[in-house]
């Protein structure tokens, strides 16, 4: 595990929004105002898709092998997100210390695999209806303090694309 | 749910791999050889990373509300793919009969999010390691005869971008 101060951290942060090309424009997230379906597809900027899937990968974390911290970090991500937890499970791997799991959400799912050895995280959160999925990114990032952080939006379902 | 024979279905599918920006150059995914890291991180076309995550949006989808064809289907991709299953949780929604669930893998892990009142499903397929996730993509097709899919890959943990 690489020791850096929080101070260090906050200078070296960067992230990026990459979009995914195909997938229809990029949506200012959390800003827009958008319309529910019935059966939860959204409509926003005359666009009606499933959901929001962003793609989270963090280098130089940190606590990626503490399965209590792991849960308490996804709990509160879909607390913060407005999503409901409907199954939680977290796997343990030995002797790396690794964690792979997932939140299954009434709006669809967080998955986390971990190389503590790499200090390295994959993340996904997906989620449709109302839910907002970026309130989650802030909770990842004061969890597990990434010296770097990659985020990618997909737009899932995109009706358009049909 | 449309009533779609398996005969219109071939004809009329179309696929698309679309690879994301900035993830790295494009991986003919169960082509090439790679070499496996001691964490698991993969070596190909000189190029490291942990893993590689499939995201699949298929349409004009058939029983996607029947929760035993759902398990069967992605144990089959779990085995197809090489990978080994450590958990499956399926959540199934009512009225929509809808279904929300993951299976944890100890290569990462397969979700899936169903509409049947749209014929819509998501899936994504993340494995790290030997495991060739590519390979589930037909069992996929062959369980929910997609009048169309849109396959996105996605590499994740690609050491040059840390």
């Amino acid at each position: 595990m690489v020791d850096i101060t929080s101070d260090a951290l906050v200078s070296e942060t960067r992230d990026s929004i990459i979009p995914m090309p195909g997938m229809g424009k990029k949506v200012d997230t959390g800003f827009s105002a958008g319309v529910e379906t019935e059966d939860h597809f959204i409509v926003r900027d005359g666009m009606e898709f499933a959901g929001t899937h962003l793609i989270l990968d963090l280098w130089d974390a940190s606590r990626l092998d503490d399965l209590k911290h792991m849960e308490s970090a996804m709990r509160t991500a879909v607390e913060v997100a407005g999503a409901t937890l409907l199954h939680i499970h977290l796997h343990h791997f030995t002797p790396s210390g690794g964690i792979s799991g997932v939140a299954v959400l009434a709006e669809s799912h967080i998955s986390v695999h971990t190389w503590p050895e790499r200090d390295f995280a994959a993340f996904d959160i997906f989620m449709c209806g109302e839910a907002q999925p970026e309130n989650a990114i802030p909770v990842l990032k004061r969890a597990f303090q990434p010296g770097r952080l990659i985020v990618s939006e997909h737009l899932r379902g995109v009706v358009s694309e049909r």
